[in-house]
């Protein structure tokens, strides 16, 4: 290991173990403190909007050569400034999910076990340069108890210490431990690599930003990750589909926004219907400027289509991209997600009950959809009023992470005396 | 590395493959076929009784120079294989966890979201040379509808093997795919590194043994573990205790069995009513023939107890021995219990119900036990009816692990044409 990432090392170990200590006040910090916190932090943040947005014009001068999409993430305007100050009043709103008893039980010899939602700890957040991330990932932390160690990606490094500063007076304020949110303070990978390998003095690493950034965390990371590398969403039409129900979803899940994460990659269709709807739904996308990949039984029905390649069903389009597959029925429409999918949302449109009942039993995927569209797969859309992300993995928690996610539990046990026989 | 830990990966790749393939079946089996597979199992267990002995017995006798402790464990009699047997049966009358509705709500729109509990996936099982945990392991694993691939210690390979023979014949039997219980045909090392390695292929690794295999496994795993390291539990003394209670709590926590990670391990006690009590808790303890290891203060007041060496109140005894020390009050056991502690089960004793939730607040550790023995700290006494094991990380499960805890979730959603706007 080289100097500068020893350095790096110690720098997160010292991050690291005060995160741990404030943590222990955090857990047992009582809601109006942290939502005090939240409040003032949001003053903060319209308070140093011009400090802030003068870091982020340093950020964007420092890094003269990106491309419009990057430098469009990185960049903050007063509008943003406000919905960041939003976000974070929003997130004070939401109820506490700290302290509540998720179950309750009493045994035969008198002992009476609760089952209690507590923080998870320390929080370790990767992120691309997307300054916003930070005020967004470190409010849901703060409101569920957890410390947090917030790492951008490096040419956002001002920004993100700039709103690091007006969460921290928001902590001050509420006489909370500032140490509750930690920032990298060096733009050294070895930063993020020490992250990943902190195992005790971090206990969940979360990733936000694109395949290759979350790819890496999950490779290297020994500590445990909630995330997920792509969302790669299907929606199966299914031969009792309503065909103008179909085709509004179709063209919701596929279009409304591309570039999210439950946006709909591939169209299954049903054999019994595709010959009819096909070209309807189709001539919709294509209306909105939509382009296809379909397999051969797709351009028997509508040669004008452009042949899938190998590989493009196993794409995550997140453009005005469908790949276009016919299916024979449930069994078929779930070996090809099973064979293409990434376990994130998939949609069955039908009026049939059985079909869809042996859908959604046969997926493995985080979240399955009757009837709507796959890109309700929000934190926003379940319920949750923020979330911090997406999991696809298989434990602790899947779908939509907000405030009840960034918890674990602990058992109490109250007893009169009792002694095991 | 080298053709033999090749070999072993290529064996478990192949293990791993069939036992997800199963899984997927596993997870849509309704109950009675897994209740008959269970049954069944316990019958070819039983039939084959002189078969699993002969296999018990050329394992032993290509060990010969185990320890007693060591021997006693992989040992197989008559009663032990009747006891496998029920232990199956009693799994089979547990309710199904799978599928259970964990939570429901319809949002404004009218989109009815479900969280429903699925199973994990595929399981691995890293285990000493205890060939019943190979039983009970795949009994839970089934049950929960997980495949499970088992490696017990290579002493047990023969043992284990003749098990999973009836473990086979039980799916069979069922219609079940006898792929969703395997096991290590290898006696290579290489199989475990392996299985710790099986990101993607493997969901879960659960190591069962003592502190060596788990925090190997820990800290080599790159597949997400659930375990304890190690269960250095305190039961606290407040100054509230009742005398008589905490005489009769500290006696069955310290010695009703010492080998269990339940068991306590250092005596918490305030300064208060030290000088009172700790003589006759002592005379309690060494009257069953109980060690001591005692801080400055504690033999202050009882000056034959021996002093406590560097590193003591950090030692897991597992033996009839118990650290001391003297505290002031909740603030200094907890202080003393961060520092030492594992997060498994502590205990207070206290007739004040304000300092008792001070403490149990105050904790880390997946279980804290107000007024009764840290011994309760089991799947059996939690009234899950068997456990695979007690967790002590942050994330998914703590505290003891049953059917419940080898299950994830996943959203349905249900909608009736809805879009996103």
């Amino acid at each position: 290991m080289n100097a500068l990432a020893d350095e790096a090392a110690r720098q997160l170990e010292a991050a690291a173990r005060a995160a741990r200590a404030a943590a222990a006040d955090l857990a047992r910090a009582p809601r109006p403190a942290k939502d005090l916190a939240l409040r003032e932090a949001a003053r903060a943040i319209c308070d140093a909007g011009p400090a802030i947005l003068a870091a982020n014009e340093a950020d964007l001068a420092a890094a003269p050569d990106l491309s419009a999409a990057f430098k469009d993430r990185l960049t903050l305007t007063p509008a943003r400034i406000e919905a960041m100050a939003r976000g974070l009043k929003e997130v004070a709103e939401l109820p506490d999910p700290v302290g509540r008893t998720l179950s309750e039980w009493t045994r035969p010899n008198g002992l009476v076990i609760r089952r209690i939602a507590q923080p998870i700890g320390v929080i370790g957040m990767v992120f691309e340069s997307r300054p916003n991330v930070a005020a967004d990932a470190a409010a849901l932390c703060l409101k569920s108890g957890n410390a947090v160690i917030l790492r951008g990606g490096r040419e956002s490094l001002r920004s993100v210490a700039a709103i690091h500063a007006a969460m921290a007076s928001g902590l001050r304020a509420a006489g909370l431990p500032e140490a509750a949110v930690q920032v990298a303070q060096t733009a050294d990978r070895g930063f993020v690599g020490a992250m990943l390998r902190a195992a005790g003095l971090i206990d969940l690493i979360i990733p936000r930003g694109g395949k290759g950034l979350v790819t890496r965390v999950m490779e290297e990371a020994r500590v445990p990750v909630l995330a997920h590398a792509e969302g790669l969403c299907h929606t199966y039409i299914h031969g009792a589909a309503d065909p103008a129900m179909a085709r509004s979803i179709l063209l919701n899940a596929k279009l409304r926004r591309t570039g999210v994460c439950g946006a709909t990659e591939t169209l299954l269709i049903d054999a019994a219907i595709a010959p009819g709807l096909l070209p309807v739904l189709v001539a919709d996308l294509r209306e909105k400027g939509c382009e296809f990949r379909a397999d051969d039984r797709a351009r028997a029905i509508c040669p004008d289509l452009p042949a899938a390649a190998e590989g493009d069903f196993a794409t995550e389009w997140l453009d005005s991209v469908l790949s276009v597959a016919v299916v024979d029925g449930v069994a078929s429409a779930l070996a090809h997600i099973r064979r293409y999918g990434s376990e994130h949302t998939e949609a069955i449109v039908t009026e049939d009950a059985e079909a869809a009942a042996e859908f959604l039993n046969g997926l493995a995927s985080a979240v399955g959809i009757w009837n709507a569209s796959t890109q309700f797969c929000d934190g926003g859309e379940f319920g949750f009023g923020a979330e911090i992300g997406i999991a696809t993995g298989r434990l602790h928690a899947r779908g939509p992470v907000g405030l009840e996610q960034l918890c674990t539990y602990r058992y109490h046990m109250i007893g009169s005396g009792q002694v095991r026989p």
